[in-house]
């Protein structure tokens, strides 16, 4: 059957994206095997088997190829061929300009060989912004001299004066089940004086952490959780976003962004109905349901008022990733929303406007973009 | 495609339902801001941003506007201007008959300028009954001379006389996570008399909530609970059905009806697998669900045998929301149901005879109405 | 409309299925009651209320009655006379060689009135292994004389030697919240002697069901887990597979295998993504899900990467199990994977590939059949 609803098949085609959460992609050489681990996120060891054998690797082999002038589904040896043929930088260049991303927010919080937040805005042509990771605060502020709090307090606001958020990998540093209020200055210079003993790096003290969310909070520019899926480290059944649920309601105004979701995506949009202060995006878990994206898609539209579901692609490493992350996202909500609109749920006007809400608008009304 | 399946098409038009879980109606008029915080069921905060955009406000210009002589997808000004014109009264006896409900079970529990039983009965020209809320029978407990387990229990059976059955918002007060044991009579008096002391209001302790549940058990009629999405006093973490799993092997034959559900009707239904006297709706869910109502309305019947799937709306406040209940769940089902027949997994018989079930017959013989 | 994969459909309908996971048949005569009971998975109590009231049972009438010469959605009524006319060995001799079996992996740790290894061989004219389940050895090594750990260790080991895997039912004995490091000798044999003065049946020790893991996974044979639905006995909300991370952490190289997994399929599936050695299946699930197991199967396809989805049935019992687990399988995969490539996300050599592995090539690498 013709789609019956060219108008919203257009539009999905040509909206310019906000990728709200998105990190660098590669840009120095690196063999198959770093490839291949790219394309599984959870697993922390060198993956067994073949890696291509995912709803991603099969994503990438459907989508990705044809960009590279490969036919749809060519196999993996061929794939891995014509991309090592023109390297990462190259890669990057043809990617990222077709994911029709106007503007790149950057969590520059992970240390890796990827692009900082000005070489994704030239890679792309488009427009980057920083998000600052808390938890590399945190650690800055341990290698800065003098009293912890205080420096924490000095590099964020020094950070976040040019960054459009924050960031927080609380569900990978014991996740949100337990007391998340904010601790006395007491307690945060014998956390921080035990921590700094330690060594001061990967926090994972719990005072620390929540410390660092409070001040976040105070900074008022909105705050991002990684929320369920993704690697090992994170103890899933401990990111459910619900165990957040006394934090939002300390957390007065500041906006609190819930990325990924995945498979919790159903009661963050209810956190999203039950606060006007929290966003939710799929971030990650899109790219890596690939065929299943759709039904994804439609569970994050279930309870969220439209006005708080945002865009992301969390793309990292392989710049297949910042554009996959697109391309799920606008074959999925096409199938969605087509599906509304036929059924005679929504009208098309509706849906268009819909997807201008969740690709960019309700993002460049949050972070002013 | 035209449905292959009129018969089915047609019974689920013109079934009239029992709407087994619903409260009163407005009947006294209200500004915008009444009727737009309506249309967002978690939040317990003024509503920010357009109240409309949200798979209730599009269902609500889809699917109520024709009712009011409005286009399909009327724009949310003019919507709300009818809505102001005909005033609550009006619309009320536009909306309850247009549901096609032959019988209300009015949950009388929420104070507010809402129908009372006998209203919804004169508006609808249906018939309507009592559900006795436990906590408000508590707070009457509290209030009266004497001992409060004698006063509970006296209270309870005067009014549970005329009512079909009971319900319980433990819920909203501590979740089901924890013991519900049946407590003693000297623990009962000692709680009773701390609560009393302290005014009595806005029961939360959790003596008097097991109290009150093993009295309902001892009733015998149907016990009705809130079950996840709900405001969000509700902890929806500890609205997990599954906790309830030690207190359903107590509930001897007390039919016991799972209300709402949203996220775990797989759970729910589990449940109404695993016992003999439990049952579930998906109530509220399916009206804030929209245009995705179908999806959650598929999942509802897995597990649950469908002798233990009801129908209820949950409506409360807006006429629109009993009429959505309705209109959604025939959509919903219809939708659902085509598919098994079309997929040569049902028959049509079969399906029909399903929709007879959920719509009525099992509420039918279970509250005996 | 026709289905443009033909290669698809034939392929799904000629594979010769592995079932990794199944109980013997009956092959002796019961009643009505006993046959509608076995309909009902999660009920402990005699099913009251008509019992093919349930997707199982609509799936019975649907596609076992052509089996038994009788007409698709045939009423209860007659599909009873018309099995209890052929009897228990004649339904096994027309259901498990319709199913299309080579292998059946059988759990003998059910005692009753079932089917052997060799029986199953025998009525199917497949091959017929055994996974021996570890309460079971445990029962054993209680009942022998000597040191507990040292009976345990021979009698697996005994056992498992002409056997393809082992099999916990941990679930049910508690679940899988809590410590499962492996405990010391000492408190094995403190554990073991309390035990076995208390009679050495039906094991809930947490020691030694710890201990019984900790000797599987030195075996190093393939260990699957009772994971989610199942009798009420098995208290869901701890027999979410998330529960298990430390100890896939612990694991090593052994194959763990989750079984079942509803309503924690995503989560499975993570876990397959995050471990190089979990590996799931839909087993029991997809049977009792009937018409909506497709929705299902396509949620074991989200994150769990295609070389480690299993098939299953779990049947056990009534013969029509067995068959209903490949007949569902194969209508659901056929959707959903049809589905994927109508929509370009697959092609369909690939998913004709990925039918391959989950239906048999995964599990004859996995155990060597």
């Amino acid at each position: 059957m013709e789609p019956v609803t060219p108008a919203l098949a257009s539009r999905i085609d040509d909206v310019a994206l906000i990728d709200q959460h998105v990190h660098g992609c590669w840009l120095t050489p690196g063999d198959r095997r770093r490839f291949e681990n790219a394309l599984n996120e959870a697993n922390t060891d060198p993956v067994v088997g073949p890696a291509f054998d995912s709803q991603l690797g099969f994503a990438v082999r459907a989508h990705c190829a044809p960009v590279l002038g490969l036919p749809k589904h060519v196999d993996p040896q061929a794939y891995w061929e014509r991309r090592r043929q023109l390297g990462e930088a190259e890669l990057a260049r043809l990617f990222l300009p077709a994911a029709h991303v106007s503007d790149w927010l950057v969590d520059t919080g992970i240390d890796g060989d990827t692009a900082d937040v000005a070489g994704m805005a030239e890679v792309s042509g488009a427009r980057a912004h920083e998000v600052v990771r808390l938890e590399q605060v945190a650690e800055q502020a341990a290698r800065a001299p003098g009293d912890y709090a205080a420096a924490f307090e000095e590099i964020l606001h020094r950070r976040a004066a040019a960054a459009v958020g924050t960031k927080s990998i609380l569900a990978y540093r014991g996740g949100f089940d337990g007391d998340l209020t904010e601790p006395s200055p007491a307690q945060v210079a014998e956390a921080a004086s035990r921590w700094r003993d330690s060594g001061g790096t990967r926090l994972r003290d719990r005072v620390l952490l929540r410390f660092g969310l409070h001040q976040a909070l105070r900074l008022g520019k909105p705050l991002q959780f990684h929320v369920g899926f993704g690697d090992r480290d994170c103890d899933l059944a401990k990111a459910n976003p619900l165990y957040l649920l006394d934090f939002l309601r300390q957390a007065a105004d500041t906006p609190i962004v819930l990325l990924h979701c995945y498979p919790y995506e159903r009661e963050a949009g209810y956190l999203a109905q039950a606060f006007n202060h929290v966003y939710l995006d799929g971030g990650l878990s899109v790219t890596h349901l690939g065929a299943r994206s759709p039904a994804f898609i439609a569970r994050l539209l279930e309870m969220a008022p439209f006005g708080k579901i945002l865009y992301s692609s969390d793309g990292f490493g392989p710049a297949e990733l910042h554009y996959l992350g697109a391309t799920l996202w606008r074959r999925g909500i096409h199938r969605v929303l087509r599906g509304f609109v036929d059924d005679g749920d929504w009208s098309e006007a509706d849906a268009i406007r819909v997807v201008e809400l969740i690709a960019r608008d309700n993002s460049a009304r949050l972070y002013g973009v």
